[in-house]
């Protein structure tokens, strides 16, 4: 990827020359715009060095350079500063973490009510919960499909939440976007590329899950599709890799947190849940991926977790949401963060 | 799963009688005839005891249980004898071994010339080769698509051989199954349940990989996609799993074979060049698959392997295959197979 | 396991009285005194249930219990509160934090100089360092042996500071002791049990590593094997261990605290520098290990980490170290710890 | 490692030559014997290159070159030719198949003589047994020690076997030696560097098992901590690796016989039984084995599994061991070897 680092003093104008240049020679620019620094990227140049040497010459451009990382989009050079976007009021990726939180599967209206009406007294901005279930076997529960789309949708009227759900298939990607403000691509999906390409066309916020059995630069390159169809809006979420451990359902890689943060500007979730497959050991995770330096969390919650057709065992009570919540706070501010 | 066995003396009418009896419940039956014993099978039968003792009261049938087994029309309980089906004039699943040979990506009609060429004269009955290919990067080379389906299509008519090829997405099948005699369901679309049930509403054999870090239990229940939804006509495909260790590309499980031949009536293939990823250990990890029981091979085989655009190091030489496959034949028969 | 609970008010005498039971039966009885309460387990009682009823029987004896855990002296069971033992002046296992700091290698007293005079600047109370190592290869440097002991020796004198050094084989655990605070039993010999048993006959504090390869369970049973032998001065040390994944040098089980602390009274320690392989990770690692509710850490920290002999990309700085000192202050006070 | 290659012709006078130039540098020679070549190496040279134009000058070198392989005496660089050793009658590494069998734990001398009379039978040469056990927890049964070591010897005696047997620390190496013909080092002990250097000065065959979570790299540098006190005579085994698969016990990596063959001169073994977990699934895994180039097999067998201290499910039965053997010998015979 050839990278044009602008001058801190470059105008709109400048800008807008370098990105016609790179137009011209029939490539398509990217645009990384920052509080601190500017830059343009662009993939593909037949001869690089030429175009390179071009660019550093043009107005308001102070270095161009090659880079041979197999990210681009996703990189931190492409994009020094961390990246985030708006979820409704809400952002992804600032200084105040995000919280989402909800049931494994949408079952009914009264259960998203109660996680509803806990979530808008807490304060916490986001709903979880599925409509279509990726599940291991035909014979379990698949979700309550479009009908479960509509009940977060009235959860998110009622409780005033934005949405987070998960899509399985790229001829459901229009009507997943109707109803949610996030599109979740699952685990077992990270590696599906055609819908993943499917949600780098739509424009609505992506929280993109790790595989299970992928390595963190597989995962980069994952996004990598999503960004390259032109979203920039994804949040990647590390939810646990597979061990020869049994105690836990997975093993939470902590350490991806800190080496996300260095090799991309990407918003880092943490799924404490899926990763311990245990209620109990939810809050000490998730205070770890907050002292990790993780932008946010994503943990399920059920009124009668004993009851939930799927992930019961992992699904903390509402009054275990409730208490976890408190104990993040301090934590959170203890490395500068907010709740 | 309500499991009816029928007498080796049952009528035709008598397994009608069966299929009728459980339709007239509302339910499904399905069909599992074997040379020696037939069987009908029964999902989510509400009251099963009660349907139990009702089928085994019928004419020609000898007992009839309820199989608890998480696999339902994969088990060895449901079809006690292997199962197989017809590609042409070959069989996946007999006495003779199913290899399946050709290069990673299709590249160019020269290419696979070459490959269908060698093919012919050793009398290997299918080709693979990838039109669409699910790579990590964006970046890398996508397959050639529709006009790879085409240049396989030829390669078929000319050398007379079979075409394995593999589906990314479910609105492809069609497509795809236009040009081909087996479709492949890749190691990262193992569980894309929505694919795995287009092919499962096609009727045509599929070829189903194992996921890189999917344990055996959930690739059967990724079979079962298939079947539950009418295709019959499927291969298990062990292709490594991923470990620590890093001298392989990946671990081929080679005990996935004895493990699979206890669970599933189903055909299993190994395919000993992702496993390995280095084309000098194909050969040892060829045979050991045979001698262990493999139903056949898939490998991959390209006319220049420093020049393909993917998977260069695990392909086999043209020569090097030719005389593979000539080691191949005293071990296939030391097990009671035929080449 | 037979645990006989003590009631509150017990006396002395009540307890010896258990001893007694327990002796008198050719059994050996093992003392859990906690602050809120009194067991008195008993292993290998060939008729269980009759002991139970006689020791339920006695006088200050609340009630009796068989444990079926594998997990015996290690287990809440047996000691439903956080053990916690003494290394000089410091605690490992109670409210204040241990740090343990230093290099992978003994080198030379100006490397362990420069080492023990931050720590001693800072307050941290415990050095660590190698002068036995065991090294994948027989031809890379093997520690400095003795006179490596005797360096770490004088750094303790002139420093005020505990020694924790590493003991490879049973032979050699009486001179280790000589110069150390506390014996450090590597991952590689998690499973050397002829060294466990004889850190377990000797009196001195053990900082037990998990094996890169073992499961929690076969870690605890580790821990046994010295517990047995009459040693109670056992802290275990998470380590990372290896998955797939190669952009860390192994993967921090960040979940093994919780789930230790619900199995076992030990303390729980962290390894964050082995796991991470790449010190810029370590302040990550190291803030959510404490979050995650671990009773220390043990650090990597080289003056000069690029001539280190071994571990130097991993090996923190000494300014770096002190900084990621001052920001562990606030996140230990978040979850009410001190440092 | 500095190499230098004798001519085919090279007298006894000129290898003896070439030792004493080494010798005189004050460095020790490695003489490497073959039928086809003759090899000198040298370790830790000061001034490797000068010392390479020295050798490769002298009477009968026909070239010398410098190995930056980290695999030294244990690599084909230093000897081309696989290598074998004696043991009684049999030999391992040469074309006759290696076959071991016996119970986990030495039980009694009945069991013994079961095992024993139907080895004598079938013309295997080697019977294991463990008297000195391992076990996760020190609450397990572990071994009859020393009496278990005269129940193999008297074994050996009665029924002309020669003896495996597995040592568990340097102290014991002299016992163990006495008693037994060939000093297994377990998989918990491959990375216990004092008892690899112990049984590395002592003059007895060694078989050396992979840890379970080793790596092949990790593996031949355990090797070659044996290698390098002198004892050449050491024999590979693979014993099925640790992974996130648990339907085995361990995953067998079968690609380690290639993968070993192609580095290393010594003799590759194959334990079926410890990577299965399961008596059923060790037939496939020893044809695989055999078919993928292993020089032998170390089965576990038991009069009464059932019965059996460790390891029941995964031991054979002496009928089921009959049968495999009898299978075992077309599919040597289809690779070139004999049984």
């Amino acid at each position: 990827m050839l990278i044009a680092v602008m001058e801190k003093s470059a105008s709109v104008k400048d800008i807008g020359a370098v990105l016609r240049h790179i137009e011209e020679r029939g490539l398509k620019p990217y645009l990384s715009r920052g509080d601190e620094q500017t830059q343009v990227g662009c993939l593909g140049a037949p001869e690089e060095d030429d175009l390179r040497e071009e660019l550093a010459g043009l107005d308001g451009v102070s270095s161009a350079f090659v880079s041979k990382s197999p990210f681009k989009l996703a990189s931190r050079e492409f994009r020094p500063e961390s990246s985030s976007f708006k979820v409704g009021p809400a952002a992804v990726g600032e200084k105040q973490l995000t919280v989402i939180a909800g049931p494994c599967a949408v079952e009914s209206a009264d259960q998203l009510a109660q996680v509803g009406e806990l979530l808008k007294d807490l304060g916490v901005p986001m709903i979880r919960g599925g409509a279509f279930k990726p599940r291991t076997s035909p014979y379990d529960f698949q979700g309550l499909g479009e009908e479960g789309l509509q009940l977060l949708a009235q959860a998110r009227a009622r409780y005033g939440l934005r949405v987070v759900t998960e899509c399985l298939k790229p001829s459901d990607v229009e009507l997943v976007a109707q109803y949610s403000d996030v599109i979740q691509i699952g685990a077992r999906n990270m590696q599906n590329f055609a819908l993943l390409q499917e949600v780098g066309r739509a424009r609505i916020p992506v929280l993109l899950k790790r595989g299970m059995m992928s390595s963190l630069k597989e995962f980069l390159l994952s996004a990598e599709y999503i960004l390259s169809q032109g979203n920039e809006q994804v949040a990647l979420c590390e939810r646990g890799i597979r061990t020869f451990e049994t105690m836990t359902r997975n093993t939470l890689d902590i350490a991806a947190v800190p080496v996300l943060k260095r090799l991309t500007h990407l918003p880092v979730i943490i799924d404490p849940s899926h990763a311990a497959g245990d209620r109990e050991l939810v809050p000490a995770l998730s205070l770890a991926a907050v002292a990790a330096g993780a932008d946010g969390l994503i943990i399920e919650v059920h009124p009668k977790p004993e009851e939930a057709v799927s992930d019961g065992p992992q699904s903390m009570t509402l009054p275990g949401f409730r208490k976890l919540y408190e104990t993040l706070k301090p934590v959170a501010e203890s490395v500068g963060r907010t709740l």
